[in-house]
C-alpha cells in the first residue's frame, strides 16, 4: 500500500511535480512528461520512452545522457495519451526524428501509435521500438506479443548510444530492435501491490508462494509454487534464460551478456545481492561473462514483492552501448575518471595467528576446550530462532543470529587451532577473537573479550585445574563489566554470569571437583537468567522497547545460561 | 519480510558477496568489510563508515571517491566488531591516519572505540565523529547522545571532501564534526520489518498510525499520531526542522541547505517525490533555498515503512562538499560534463486550440453540453472508488482514477471553450481531447476519440438536433470500435455502447424526443453493462486475472452506463 499521498487521483502528477523539483539541471517538464534539461544536439535522432506511473525509475528516472531524450508519463499503471506522446516527443525532436520505445501493453501501443502517425503525418520521422523481453508472457514462436519489463533498459541503453553516435534514425531503430532480440527477461512474484488510496490490492500471490512469470501489474505467470530459497530461485532464473538465449548464439560458452538483476518495490537490496552472489557464480560456472551487472530497482511496481532477471547478449556494438557514460536522476554511470589512480589490494578475510609453544598437559586439555565450545555451538544452533524471538520483544531481534554466527567461528577457530597444537589458553583466546569478529554488535565483542580474558588467564603451559578454570571465569567477568559497563540487575549477560562466577569459585575453593562446581554454578546461571524476566532492561540501541519486556527473560542471559548448561555436559565426561 | 534468502545465519555475508560481485571495479573485498577499488593516496586521510548491516545503501553503498574509503559491515542490525573496524581501517589507512564516522549507537560506540584506541596505540592516527542527527532521540542540551539516522550521508560527504582535499587528521576531523553539528534529521515509521529468516516482525507500528520521531530499529519516538496526507507529513518535517536550526544561524531567511528526504525501504520512490513536492514548496516558503536535493535509499532498515527528512545547513566550505563530485556503486553525482549543451525550454503543459467561429444555436447548445460534461464528471467523482474496486477483479485496478482525471479534464475543458465562445461541437471536441490528455490509458484514448467524432460530427453551425445527435453517438462508436478493436461480447465498454447507440437510433427515428429517446437509451445501457457480469473479457495489459472477473460487470461498460444515466437528467431538464 502507499503510505504517503494526498488526492489519489493527484497522486501521479503531484510525483511527477516532486521529482522535477529534486531533479532541476537534470530535467525538465514538458507537455506530456519530462526532458532532459539540455536540448537534443542538432541532428541527433530523439530517444522518447514512457509508459504508466508507478515504475520509477521507469521512465522519468532515465532521461538524461546515455538515455532518453523524453519520457512521457502516463498515470498511474495507465499508458500516456497520444497527445501526451505526441508533445512529449515534439518537444525534444530536431529534424533527425523520433524513435519511441517503450514496454509492449496493449493500451502503450493504442497510444504510442496514434502519435507515431501524427509525428510522421507532421513531417517529424518517427519510428517504434516495442520491448518484448518478458520470456513467460508469450511462447518463443509469437515474441513479438511478449511484454516488456526490465530488460526496458537494455534497449533504451542501445537505442541512446546509436543516437549518440550520430546515427540516423534506420540505424537507431536498427540498433535498438536488434538490442530486444537479444534482452530476455524472467520474473517471479511474492506478493501484489495496492495503487495508492486503494483500499483492496490490485493482486495478490498465496502467502508462502511464488508467481513464476508473472507480469509486474499482476499478470498471469506460468505456474505457483512455493517460496524458493535464493540459491534456488538463482538457479531458476538462470537456467531458463540460458536455455532461451538468442538464435544466432550457438552454446552460451564465451558469451558476454549484460545482466539486469531488478527488485520490484518489496525485495531490498541486500536480498537482491545475496540472489546475484548465486547469479554471478551460475553465469561463471556456465561460462558466461556477466558485463557490469545492475542489482537494484530499474522498474518496479509500487509495494509490490518480486524480481527478474535479466540477460543482455551483447555484441560488440551492443557492449559499447551497454558500457557507455549515463547520467539520469537514477542511472549513472561511467563518467569517473579514474585513470592514474593505483588499485588497492585485494586482501583475504582471515585472522592470522601466531600458535605459541604449549606444555602437552596444555595441549590435552585444548581438546576439553574444543569439546566444550562445540557443544556451545550445537546449543545455540539449537535456541537461535528463540533467542531471536526474545531479543525481539525489547532488542533488535539479532541475538540469535549474533551468537550463532559467534559460537560457529569461535568452534572452528578453536579447531583450527588445535590443529596447530595450541595449549588450551591460545584455543579460548583465538576462539574468543573469531567469536567477536564474526559476530560483531554488543555481545559478540563481549564474548569475544570474555573467552580471550579467560584464554590468557588460564596460559599455554599449566594443565588447567578448577581453580585455574575458575580464576578464569572470573577474569572474563571483569573485561565483560568493564566494557559492557553493566551491573548485575540491568537484564544484561552480566545477571548470569556474575551468579556462575560467584557459584563457581565457592563451590571451587569448598573443594568439589570442576565437573560438578561447573554443573552447580551453571544451575545459578539459569536460575538468574529465568529471573531477569521480572528486569527492567538497560536503555540501549538494543533495546528499543524498554517497557515492551517485562516478563520476558533476557537473551543475552539465557543464552549464557544455555552456554554453561552444555558445557557442563562436556566437563562431566 | 525477506522473501529470498538461504540460511538467516549467512544473509550478511552472502549480501556482502553479490555486492561485492555486483560492484567488481569500484569496491574491494578488505577484512572487516569493502573498500574503494583504488588505494588511498599517499598522505590522504582515510574515511572509514561502517554500522550493521541491513541498512543498504549504508554503509557499503557508500565507498568510493567523494565517499568513504572503507565501509565495516556488521552482521544484520549488529555492529561490526573491533577486530572488523581495526582490519578494514588497515587495509586503506596512509600515514596520514584514519578518521571513524558512524552513527551514534551503544553497540558500534563500543566496537569502533576499541579499535580507534588498537589504531592510535599501533601508531596509526585515528580520530571519530559520531553522527548524532536525529533530533527526537535526544533533547537539544544532550545532542551528543542522539542517534544517527540519514545525516550520516552529509557528515561522510563532509569528511571525504576534506580528506581528498589534502586537510591532516585534525582538519578532516573539524569539518566532519562541524557538519553534524550543522545536520538535522526527523523520521517517522509507518510499519516495522522484520529480520530476515525471522517469524515475526522486529517491532510494529499500530496500523493507520505513524510513530513520530521513531528510530530505524523501531526506538521509540516522542509520540503516536493517525496517518498524515502528504502535504501534513511536509509541513510537520519542515516545521519541525526549521524550529531546530543550528544556533548560529538566527533566522533560516536565505540559508542553504543540502536536503535528504530517505525512504525507509517500503515507501516507494514516487510517494518520496509527493512528499517532496510539498517539502519544496515550504522550503522556499520558508526563504531556505534547498541545495542538491536528495530524494530517495540512504539510510534504509529492510521493509520499514518510514520516511525521514535531514536538513544540512551548509557554510561555504560545506557545499562546497555537498555539491563534489561522487562515485560509489549507490552515489554517484556530479561527474558529467555538460558545459557547451544548449538549455532546452521549459514548456508549459497546456493544449492550445482555436476557437472556431459558431452559430448562435450552437453556441447555445454548447452550453447543454457543458452542463452533461459536467454531470458526468460528478458521478464519475461519486462512483470512482467502486470502479477502481471493479476494475482490480481483472484489470489494473486505475479505472476510477482515470476515468476521474478525464471527466473532471473534460469539463474543465469544455467550460473554458464555452467562456470563449465555442459552438456545442468544439466543445464536445476540446473535452474530448483533455480526456484523453488527462486520463491516458486505454479508456482515455477511447474516451477521448468518441467525443471528437460526436463533436466534429455535430460541428458548430446547427443547432443539434435529435438526429444529428444520434448520428454523432455512432460516430463516436465507430472510432471507439475501429481503434479499441473490440466487439460485443468482449466485456469491455463496447458491450454497453453499442446498445445505447442502437437503441438511440431506434428511438430517434420512432419520433420520441430527445430526452425521451436518450432516457431509453441510457436504460439499455444499464441493462447491458449489468449483463457484462456473466462475459469473460477480453486478455489484454490491463487484465491480467481473466478468470477472475466472471460475477463482476465490466468497470468501462459500467461507468459508460452511469455517464449516459447522467447526462439523460441533464437533457430532461
Amino acid at each position: 500500500m502507499s503510505y504517503v499521498l494526498n488526492d489519489p487521483a493527484d497522486f501521479a502528477d503531484e510525483a511527477a511535480a516532486g521529482f522535477v523539483a529534486a531533479h532541476r539541471g537534470l530535467v525538465r517538464r514538458v507537455p506530456g512528461g519530462v526532458a532532459r534539461a539540455t536540448a537534443t544536439p542538432s541532428g541527433q535522432v530523439a530517444v522518447v520512452i514512457g509508459g504508466g506511473s508507478g515504475h520509477y525509475p521507469a521512465f522519468a528516472g532515465l532521461v538524461g545522457p546515455g538515455l532518453a531524450h523524453a519520457a512521457v508519463m502516463g498515470n498511474v499503471f495507465a499508458s500516456p495519451s497520444a497527445q501526451q506522446v505526441y508533445s512529449a516527443a515534439k518537444a525534444v525532436a530536431t529534424d533527425a526524428g523520433v524513435l519511441l520505445s517503450y514496454g509492449n501493453y496493449a493500451g502503450d501501443v493504442l497510444n504510442f501509435d496514434q502519435a507515431e502517425a501524427r509525428l510522421n503525418a507532421e513531417g517529424i520521422p518517427c519510428r517504434t521500438v516495442r520491448v518484448t523481453d518478458d520470456i513467460y508472457s508469450a511462447l518463443p514462436d509469437e515474441r513479438e506479443k511478449r511484454r516488456g519489463i526490465a530488460g526496458d533498459l537494455a534497449v533504451f541503453r542501445a537505442a541512446a548510444w546509436a543516437a549518440e553516435q550520430g546515427f540516423d534514425l534506420d540505424a537507431v531503430h536498427a540498433v535498438a530492435a536488434r538490442a530486444n532480440e537479444r534482452t530476455r527477461s524472467f520474473g517471479v512474484a511474492f506478493t501484489g501491490c495496492t495503487l495508492p488510496g486503494a483500499k483492496e490490492p490490485l493482486f495478490t500471490v498465496p502467502v508462502g508462494q511464488m508467481g513464476v512469470g508473472m507480469g509486474i501489474h499482476g499478470e498471469p505467470g506460468i505456474d505457483v509454487r512455493p517460496l524458493p530459497t535464493a540459491k534456488e530461485l538463482g538457479a531458476l532464473f538462470v537456467d531458463a534464460l540460458l536455455d532461451e538465449r538468442p538464435a544466432d548464439i550457438s552454446a552460451a560458452q564465451g558469451a558476454r551478456v549484460g545482466v539486469i538483476l531488478n527488485g520490484l518495490g518489496a525485495v531490498k537490496s541486500e536480498e537482491l545481492f545475496v540472489v546475484y552472489a548465486t547469479v554471478a557464480q551460475l553465469l561463471e560456472d556456465g561460462g558466461v561473462i556477466a558485463v557490469e551487472p545492475e542489482v537494484g530497482e530499474y522498474a518496479t511496481s509500487f509495494e509490490m514483492a518480486g524480481v527478474s532477471l535479466t540477460l543482455f547478449w551483447l555484441d560488440e556494438e551492443l557492449e559499447r552501448a551497454w558500457s557507455a557514460p549515463a547520467y539520469t536522476p537514477a542511472y549513472r554511470k561511467g563518467t569517473r575518471d579514474l585513470t592514474g589512480i593505483a588499485a588497492g589490494d585485494e586482501v583475504t578475510d582471515e585472522l592470522d595467528a601466531d600458535i605459541p609453544v604449549a606444555s602437552a598437559g596444555s595441549v590435552a586439555a585444548a581438546e576439553t576446550v574444543c569439546a566444550v565450545i562445540d557443544a556451545i555451538r550445537d546449543v545455540i544452533d539449537r535456541e537461535a530462532e528463540e533467542l531471536g524471538r526474545l531479543d525481539a520483544v525489547a532488542g533488535d531481534g539479532d541475538h540469535g543470529i549474533g551468537m550463532q554466527r559467534g559460537a560457529r567461528a569461535a568452534a572452528e577457530a578453536a579447531r583450527k587451532a588445535g590443529s596447530a597444537g595450541a595449549g588450551a589458553g591460545t584455543v579460548l583466546s583465538l576462539a574468543g577473537d573469531a567469536w567477536a569478529h564474526r559476530a560483531g554488535g554488543t555481545s559478540g565483542a563481549l564474548w569475544g573479550a570474555g573467552l580471550r580474558a579467560a584464554g590468557e588467564q588460564i596460559g599455554d603451559q599449566d594443565r588447567p585445574d578448577a581453580v585455574i578454570i575458575a580464576r578464569a571465569m572470573d577474569a572474563a567477568r571483569a573485561i565483560v563489566q568493564g566494557n559492557g559497563k553493566a551491573q548485575v540487575g540491568d537484564k544484561t549477560l552480566v545477571d548470569a554470569l556474575v551468579p556462575f562466577v560467584d557459584s563457581l569459585g565457592d563451590a571451587v575453593s569448598s573443594g568439589l571437583p570442576l565437573a560438578d562446581a561447573w554443573a552447580a554454578a551453571a544451575g545459578e546461571a539459569e536460575k538468574a537468567a529465568d529471573a531477569t524476566a521480572s528486569l527492567v532492561p538497560r536503555m540501549g540501541r538494543a533495546r528499543p522497547h524498554v517497557e515492551k519486556s517485562i516478563g520476558t527473560p533476557d537473551p543475552g542471559a539465557v543464552s549464557f545460561a544455555l552456554a554453561m548448561t552444555a558445557a557442563s555436559a562436556v566437563l562431566a565426561r
